[in-house]
């Protein structure tokens, strides 16, 4: 039984597959391939637009998608086996996923960092516990990661070159500021579904401590040995962005500053030129903008970047719905 | 494209047309106006009446509602063009109407005021936001007016009547005492709708700084001029009362106090009087008794009017199903 | 019009019928029995169990589910007639019953004991405050009983045993430890249709005071009158087990320190041996395990109990979704 835990653990084809499907969907947004079934959606951290374009998903393909958010603290669960359960934990992962999988055919997991411990929060505990003990596949609605705008993201790319061959696109995933040390979900995304497409991707960000988890740094190298394409780190805005046909935008926090994030905000602070503006734009090969969403305006990028036409935020949000629906139907049929 | 923001926008001919759609809806609860259709509720403030009328007219016309509460406090987005956006806000209405819309077929959106500083509330500016920024229809579940409840009790009172036609019913809107100073809403829409349907309507309460925003009393003077009818505001509860053939209660804080409020409960207290009760009603004409709900029993009406059988709030709640039906079907398919 | 508040107000040819449609139902999950029918769920208590079970139950058999929960702390409703309701209380049962009852067609509730005044609790008005006011049958989703888990636990252990007579089965529910003092309702529940359905019931508890209340006590005597089986409390745990065919555990608070438990906790204290354990479980006749969840590993019974095949804990907590399903076909079809 296949998970949608990362794209990573998906074969190219597949990738392709479920691209195609979620263009189809795109075009003729009604099919029966969740006819009866469920999805529990369960929501560790608050979402709106992803429970939402889930659950309108699930309702155009004749499924139901139940919600279950335990609010914004974590849901008390025991991950360790083996464990006296006298303390928080009201309940036992084990139990939990074996119950959602006696009443749906699909699970979704969103559980962001905890914020406090790196070496923790790079464990992907709940998203694994889940896939450990469901019964049913579970997917990833972001955790450290974000398969799914990782594809609504390439199908905007897509749409917008008129072509899925994405080969020798020139992709600048830049850093910006944020007032706060964000996830690094959406950038592990980015860097490793735009080296899979085989694109040239500059890591574009303030210093060597925001250079990413050496996990996906490597899944990066080993996406460009596989998928031609080349990587590389920069910290020189006009050089990343010169020639760039994508500037993909995102903000987080420095990993060795995790859980002590006191010293890292002067860096941070010092930063906020990293916004993306016209003035940057102007170097790129009238490259296409897009971002993950929610965005500060003025802040990450400047009101004439979103209201560009090269902007396709909004495209790219729209696909979630498509993209998620391809990998439901995809994991209720296999 | 049409929203529906307020009744005073649509045409009388409209109105009377979602009536007549609503009142056959109760005759026959099911109909796939609303096919593979799907509406947002987008709550800042939270509802169960609301809630569940919306969820459950969709699921009777074949669409779905997805509910979208981010909780009692508001939901940090902003509405300013141009802001550097590094306060609270972190997403800019643009962006969360315009990815809502790409999901969704129709907008629900309740947002109350503040209640710090009217001048700022009654720009109406979540709704507001959301019909410039939509590209679908967007319907006001309860702002600083409350057009659902108007026409939910427009059709009570038509079904009490025996008649589409309340010309010349004499119509008490009165002020009654609750702890606490309440949103100016149901009173404006009261005074809207019954003016527009041609009544003779009596605003009753306890001094001139209750007569409410000149907006709608501005609202209620054209509509008198265009529908007939007359309006006239009274602070004598027995003079107001004698012969009325309906008496709509409501509580709601004086505007001159608006986030000032200690000044306002010593005039509040001093008019718990104004409790609707068994003798104020023997004064009337046969008259009938309605409230929005919630109210609370033995404040703002007595538990003799409130189980009578002139009381019709209960089947004006009801109305709320049908009559909110009606809207989406007709915004729908427009 | 008949509701499901308690087993005990339904004859037993008529929880057979409910049993044997739940088990038709896991045969075969889909019917039309609710089509486009709709429930309120209403939670004044948090659910995760419950409330995705009932949803989807409702969906597969062609309705909707309307899940209302108004937080983790009670919604302000009164109860009283009478009162003059200028305390915390929005709203009266009397109009929050009425008004659902013209949206749906059914209405649980799930309303745990406020902990503070035993005497008041076991008057369950939230749930019988809506049975006296709906218009349409209520459900118990849970308040100081639980026959939803009742017929859940009835049905997986008679798949267990392959027969749906269980008489001359031992039977020991067992009190075991949990760190805060919890609600007796499934405690009731197990000794109520344990007795009902003619076992050799035991009630295993660290004390006398962990009797349950004598409502429940003389449930159980009339039950065991009435269809043979019997009755006894034990504080001895070797004898308990000796020979059991069913242990099912639960913890909860003894009713004698209701609201003042702080002298409770030492006695709590001193029993944590009443985890069911092997050495516990070799006592009995290959029993079978049971746990209505969510359970601490190891605090109430150890990794071993729990992952044993004779543990059915999963399984009942999947006949919830059966079980549920065939209470709500019933009462849409009396």
């Amino acid at each position: 039984m296949k998970h949608f835990l990362n794209t990573q653990d998906w074969s190219r084809a597949e990738l392709d597959a479920l691209l195609a499907q979620a263009a189809e969907f795109k075009r003729s947004k009604f099919g029966d391939q969740l006819r009866g079934r469920t999805i529990a959606l369960v929501f560790f951290n608050p979402s709106l637009r992803t429970r939402t374009s889930f659950e309108i998903g699930a309702f155009q393909l004749g499924g139901h998608a139940v919600v279950l958010a335990p609010g914004k603290d974590a849901w008390p669960i025991e991950f360790d086996l083996g464990t006296v359960m006298d303390g928080e934990a009201e309940e036992h992962i084990a139990e939990v996923a074996r119950v959602l999988s006696r009443y749906v055919d699909l699970i979704g997991v969103r559980a962001f960092p905890k914020f406090v411990d790196w070496s923790q929060d790079r464990e992907d505990r709940v998203l694994k516990g889940f896939a450990r003990y469901a019964t049913v596949p579970v997917i990833n609605m972001e955790t450290i990661t974000h398969p799914c705008q990782e594809l609504a993201h390439i199908l905007a790319l897509q749409e917008h070159f008129g072509t899925t061959d994405l080969r020798g696109k020139k992709y600048v995933l830049t850093w910006t500021y944020h007032p706060r040390p964000l996830n690094t979900a959406v950038a592990n995304s980015a860097l490793t579904i735009a080296t899979r497409m085989g694109m040239d991707v500059t890591l574009l960000c303030p210093t060597p401590e925001y250079v990413l988890d050496e996990r996906y740094m490597e899944w990066a190298r080993r996406n460009v040995a596989e998928s031609g394409g080349s990587l590389q780190v920069s910290h020189d805005i006009e050089s990343a962005y010169r020639g760039a046909d994508v500037v993909y935008a995102k903000s987080w926090g420095a990993l060795p500053y995790f859980g002590n994030w006191g010293p890292e905000k002067p860096i941070r602070d010092a930063h906020k030129h990293f916004i993306v503006d016209e003035a940057k734009m102007a170097l790129t090969n009238n490259g296409v903008f897009s971002h993950c969403l929610p965005l500060r305006r003025n802040v990450k990028a400047t009101d004439a970047v979103m209201d560009s036409p090269n902007c396709i935020a909004i495209h790219e949000a729209e696909n979630r719905l498509h993209v998620q629906k391809a990998v439901m139907a995809a994991l209720a049929h296999q």
